[in-house]
């Protein structure tokens, strides 16, 4: 790979988000370039290749022994993420997967532990680290801007619920949505030692009936001695809210939710602006700086900025938030191995 | 007058900002005493009376031979403010009056030198100088933080025009509303060497039939170099907005636009504030304190903070955005002999 | 009492919170009328006294035995709270008396009876639902605009923590902050039926000595299925910060941090505003307007808005919350009976 | 040209704004492809082509005979706009101009008919048209949302001012910089009557030695009875600014001025954030939009959305504004034939 290559990728898995990746990469930036795409539903690949004008297939084999591919961008359902990256490992591709990299630890590990031993890259697609709110927020952090941190706290909303049938096989909300904050909340402030959380079913009742809740809360307690909360909803219904905000002995700052656009409507008594309904509207710059970052980690043989360690710490919060739910008590986080 | 005892005062005009003023000394304060109203409609002297329990009348003497009336606070129509402003002087009460001081520059001068003349305090009601964010920012200003100025800006804007009769009497838009963001230039930046304006009677064309308009713009340039620019309108539609910026070369200052309440309303996709309606709404601390300030100003015997040069002072400038208006030229400002 | 007299008061108690409170009494309001004051350290009391105009002593008795006093404004440190209450109820003064009512339900249940058996008012000073962004949001709320409420957060932040000596005897964070939080969560949710707190002694590791913390978290579970969380500091450094947020199916409603002036200033890459200090910035508007309330409420012979239910209804949170904190698990609140 | 392959561009001019066009064409975008740049001074040339990775030259002829050359992107200094507009026209490049077209009406027009005559396309680089947040507001306003409009105002600010070098030659400040608002007034209101304008020299006054002004004010009437006022400053200090607000009888629209980062920092009493510093950061994407727009007219035949009829007619009001200044009256603004 030539450094002023662009790094070659095939994007695998062409749900909402696998799109948004592809668009992006064929689009939107010189710093990669899309060779193929794949999802194991012929017609969703076929209709992605023709309007992104790519080779397109149903198997992840094929991306694997494409020659011309350098790395693949994995967007799959959650249960498939560790054997991939095991699978991609082996074929010597570098990866950048979704969130989160498994749902038990052990696989995570082994995931991982397949990249490393391969010499591949692989990161992490948590992409709040590169949206310019929170990087901007977190030089300053870096700089010790803060001083002593007291207090944590992040916020995840989405408007509207996914699918019941989306939802059933999500792996819950601790681990489908939390697992964001929990990377932010390790990544701001650093390691957790123990997490009280709870959850409700309130939003749409159904989904108790396979064991999760629609509105999530998480209290963190840091090694540093800080403590946190973040809270999580399926269902806000005004619209999609990502918003962090870390307390210090010398300054505050807050990452707040953001406008669709900076304009305000006045009419009688009452301002108006508009909100971002979703996290493609929140996050375009990050879904693209994130792959950027990725390309460019790889092409000058540095660390990536999230990497496998990183997925299995967010995991590890994920899975001790899941137990102190069901037994109703604070649950120590084990330091992972 | 012991420096103990709140100031006595008699409130002359009773329309709705007349029972403002005559509400707050009632209710709000210990520093004034309300002892007598009145109005000379019968039935709006007795209602209010009634309502303050105090004694009413229908003639402005029976308040001027009140020897239990220290001061009086005058709220008649413009006309009506330089004859009683005399009178007042002559029986030796102290003078709060509202704005325009008259409507030309003689009758003013006129009744500034009968206050002079009599010993008695006379103070304009230019509230905008005592409401709270104004006064803060003038602090700031006053120390020196804005640096040299540049721009100043002033807008003021009712939600809904008052009824063609009033607007008839008014004296026209420069003298009625504009004398606000005059006194407030001459305040925050300086003395007005040159104005060029215009206006348009666009909401409700009738207002032309007396020559007046509902939009109005002015153009300042201040002895200091600075320009400036007021914008006035009578139907904003929207609410009721008063707000200032000075552009200066170390920093800018806004007073913005006030809220309602400090709450945001959030549904899908829409943030939703409520503004101010009305004067009433977004300066109900500063009616208060302009007169509390007044009271003190008689009771401590130093001079008022806006007295009759301030109001001789917006008025000029009023005169001279008439005739720019008229002309369609820039119109220098003579100075007050 | 009849009804268009002032409703005369003595405000027992004179540190910082006694005196806004007799100083409102005295200068900004026609409703109540301060009759005495009294404070136990006869300094304070005479130079609140000799300010105010008005007679002191350092009894209670003094007080109770006042016939030109209607009713006392308790202002005491909290362990004294239930017992002057049964001696003001003895005595046939109406009360309002500051947060909490007590430290443990029995004494606050006696104090509630005592005031009934007597006849009088007794209204606990859980201001915020009379600040008019509280209160605004309740209308609209009380209206359904919220439709079902899914989640509440309520944040407190004082800038700078009170003194060790004060502390120590406060009864604990939960107690002495939080109980305001959870009487909004009661006034604007529901009743609570669970709760989970923690907390951490951070800012100032020295709380600890005598079991306190100066971070608290508590997670509620409502009896209407929503869930919530409050957050109080004694050291946000920032500034005093109050603010609510209630999600719900049909809107969000926000009640935010409050600047101290609309004032906005621009150097260099930067916009800055200035936020309240503390809750007597914050709140002015709500700590007279709670006591004209209970004035109104005393004269007309209609309920008082914050009763000694509501106030051992809040009580009742804070102890769940205390000992969820030291046994690290989720507490069911008990119905008082 | 095939309606899938993106225009092939040179880029003209590589002073700072011409360097943001090429990288953005050749990092951030498939619609156009940047063939080669050119610019008089052979090292900025040679620089920007290594870092571009494009042939370089130092004559516009070479340009204008690259048979590869779909069209040209015009980023030279004023005076050499119109006739370049000509020769690229003779030579059938589609145009993209940057504003102002010309300094004379006359050359204007005939840049205009030079590129009608030859068939190509012509689109001036007003990007406020394509900014995400003026084209919101302006989808509204032609949705009919703000009714009948009464008033017009807008702001643009730098925060610092270029060399007096560049100043000497930009042709004054209202072709400079107010041209931007001229065309935003026009496009957002409607044609302009009437003009009245006035300026200052007072940041530096040696912009005065060569006839011009740092801070320009307008005040416009439009022909749909609707007033305006734009002020435009070289040095406000604080920042770039550029907002705009139009008050209708319905509804009032404000686009404001632009966070840097959706970030507040809070320290003792004060809530800062950061605000642009400059055009390319607030307007990252309107940069890229018009580009992507001018392609896509090209590509689909379709006529530009700005085109060179915009641009006489902001010239035409730059030029009343310059006259209004010199003559300290109101100067109609005759119609372009």
């Amino acid at each position: 790979l030539l450094v002023t290559d662009p790094l070659r990728v095939g994007v695998v898995g062409l749900g909402r988000l696998g799109r948004i990746h592809a668009e992006n990469i064929k689009n939107r930036t010189r710093a990669l370039e899309l060779v193929r795409v794949a999802d194991t539903l012929e017609e969703v690949a076929r209709s992605a290749a023709a309007q992104l004008d790519v080779p397109w297939s149903t198997h992840f084999d094929d991306v694997l022994c494409d020659a011309e591919v350098d790395a693949v961008v994995i967007v799959t359902p959650t249960p498939l993420h560790a054997s991939m990256i095991e699978q991609a490992s082996a074929a010597g591709k570098h990866i950048f997967c979704e969130k989160p990299i498994a749902q038990d630890i052990e696989s995570a590990k082994q995931a991982v532990e397949a990249a490393q031993r391969s010499g591949v890259q692989l990161q992490l697609g948590f992409h709040r680290r590169f949206d310019p709110d929170w990087a901007a927020a977190m030089r300053r952090i870096e700089a010790g801007e803060l001083g002593q941190i007291y207090f944590f706290r992040s916020t995840l909303r989405d408007m509207e619920p996914p699918s019941l049938d989306f939802l059933r096989d999500s792996g819950g909300i601790f681990f489908d949505m939390m697992i964001h904050d929990f990377d932010v909340a390790r990544w701001m402030v650093g390691e957790v030692i123990e997490i009280t959380a709870c959850g409700a079913a309130i939003a749409d009742p159904r989904v108790a009936e396979f064991n999760d809740v629609d509105q999530g809360i998480a209290v963190l307690r840091f090694a540093n001695g800080a403590l946190g909360v973040i809270d999580v909803s399926r269902s806000a219904g005004y619209g999609y809210e990502c918003a962090t905000e870390i307390v210090g002995s010398r300054a505050t700052v807050r990452i707040a939710h953001g406008q669709r656009f900076n304009v305000e409507w006045l009419t009688p008594g009452a301002s108006t602006t508009d909100y971002a309904a979703g996290f493609l509207e929140r996050f375009p710059q990050a879904y693209l700086l994130e792959l950027e970052d990725f390309a460019a980690a790889v092409r000058d043989g540095r660390p990536v900025r999230v990497n496998g360690h990183d997925g299995i710490g967010a995991l590890n919060l994920a899975i001790a938030a899941d137990r102190s739910r069901a037994e109703k008590r604070a649950v120590p986080v084990a330091p992972i191995q």
